[in-house]
């Protein structure tokens, strides 16, 4: 994994994934005590940044074995990224989702000509049918994140974000970025690295799923006690990837831990003065420039808004609260 | 008011607005029964397309006239637009507003940097007040839509769209515009006739607030008889302009009118497909594309959602009804 790739995936990229802008606000830069650059993923196709990594991982696919479909694990994001860029290449995407996913996620991965395969939580193994299926149809894996052409195709937010800056007049300070495996993390990191050094990654999440931050203070991988029960879903993982951490390891700055109130209501302010809608989970990275600036550093801090899949009910409940 | 000018305002804007995105979705083209590109003027800096013009009037004076300060009538997003384009040249806005209006509204303007003078809607004049302040402190009027500058700032929203339709592979098909007094619609329109003569402006307005679709009908300017009780009163003026008004009878094709209702459905559209927030005046171009597809040509059809500036309770309430 390294910086060519996510160059050659920039290239597989252009045309297709929208170059998302670099917005701001005053009255944010007043909140955030600096000026404040927020990158929103949630504008990108599919509603979130995952469509990038899941169009770079399949275009790199021989034509023989892409021909052939892909298979993906999620009921999320990373399922509407894997079927859009499925379709767009004319080959077969198979989605396994547990049957108690909202209608609305599965109906959708559908619309976008995706085949939703369904298994119950409780009695079947979801690797099982996924190996299955694979075995028997020739389908490739598209991981969510351990993955290097995911990565890399995460990556190229970081080297937008690198360009966008320079355009704006800063070369420095922190990038918040909301983690879960940590693949748009990690992406970013690496592509910053090279094409703006003088910035730093710090990988948020939410309270009481804080792995990452957990993995880094002790130096070595941590995992999550709980995997569900987070307004955040859209970015709970178990733990840091085999090949996301070390890269997080190495590159990263300390994780920030945020809480859902903190979420809801970066979401109300992202409301009123960026008229974006965020999810709770892409909005971890904004909640923690807003509302723990004095764990911020530079002068300028950029955040990612890395998804906007979020519940009417949910969003509606932030602009109650909040707004 | 000519090509030229529109030409000269997008140098003179450039690094300062935002070249807003043009984007799209499946579920959208679905029911637009075509494909729909949606240039979401929400994202312009203070949350509508009125800063383009503002920004472009203001730096248009000469320095002497500039440095005496501005002046505007306006409670909405005029307001704001002349505020924030004062304050970034180092200039007096001095906004005008009805003391009953919106308390965020007020509080915006001035947290811009401007400085709100309130009159009282039913014992002072308004164009009394303005004229003796701006006589006292050499103060120039910025008008909202009919003066030159304005309109070709506006106008450079439909540069940045025949640039961004040729990237998509298209360059012709209608282009819905949300129309107030005109200066958007106007703008664009001149911008299109010179960039993509295939492409036609048509004007949208809100039900019983139709005056420039009535005006083309009847081939002369035609006055709203009513001027206030919208949801989209960021788009109501009581007549078209002196100066767009023979810009829209000469370039534009037929106005549509759509309801309340159809702005509401297409909030909560954009909302859920497009992660957008856009203001019921702001989404009369996207409710006509989308409840009113017969009435479009074209196997493209782009639209303009001119502003995001929506109370949270009105989105809350698209969103309950519609999403």
């Amino acid at each position: 994994m390294n910086i060519e790739m996510i160059r050659t995936a920039q290239g597989r990229l252009r045309g297709h994934a929208r170059v998302t802008p670099l917005l701001s606000s005053p009255f944010l830069d007043e909140i955030a005590g600096r000026r404040l650059f927020v990158k929103p993923e949630c504008l990108q196709h599919t509603g979130s940044f995952k469509y990038r990594g899941a169009r770079n991982a399949i275009a790199a696919l021989d034509d023989a074995t892409r021909s052939r479909g892909v298979i993906a694990f999620s009921s999320g994001n990373h399922a509407q990224g894997v079927a859009l860029a499925a379709a767009e290449h004319g080959v077969a995407a198979v989605i396994v989702m547990p049957s108690d996913a909202p209608k609305l996620k599965i109906d959708n991965t559908r619309a976008l000509g995706a085949e939703v395969v369904l298994y119950d939580r409780a009695n079947e193994d979801r690797d099982k049918i996924g190996a299955q299926l694979a075995g028997d149809r020739g389908l490739t894996l598209v991981k969510p994140f351990d993955e290097p052409q995911v990565i890399a195709g995460q990556g190229t937010v970081g080297l937008e974000i690198a360009a966008q800056a320079a355009e704006h007049g800063y070369a420095d300070g922190d990038v918040l970025v909301p983690c879960g495996g940590g693949g748009l993390t990690s992406g970013i990191a690496l592509a910053l690295a090279s094409d703006a050094p003088g910035m730093r990654v710090r990988p948020v999440e939410p309270e009481g799923f804080d792995d990452v931050a957990r993995s880094q203070a002790a130096g070595a991988i941590q995992r999550n006690t709980r995997l569900s029960g987070s307004l955040c879903d859209a970015i709970i993982t178990p733990q840091p990837g085999d090949l996301t951490w070390p890269v997080i390891d190495l590159y990263c700055g300390p994780g920030l831990v945020v809480s859902e109130d903190d979420c809801l209501r970066a979401m109300a302010l992202a409301f009123t003065r960026l008229k974006l809608v965020i999810e709770p989970g892409g909005a971890v990275a904004l909640a923690a420039a807003l509302f723990h600036r004095d764990q911020v550093a530079g002068d300028a801090v950029t955040v990612v808004t890395s998804g906007g899949n979020v519940d009417a009910q949910v969003f509606a409940q932030a602009l109650e609260r909040f707004a």
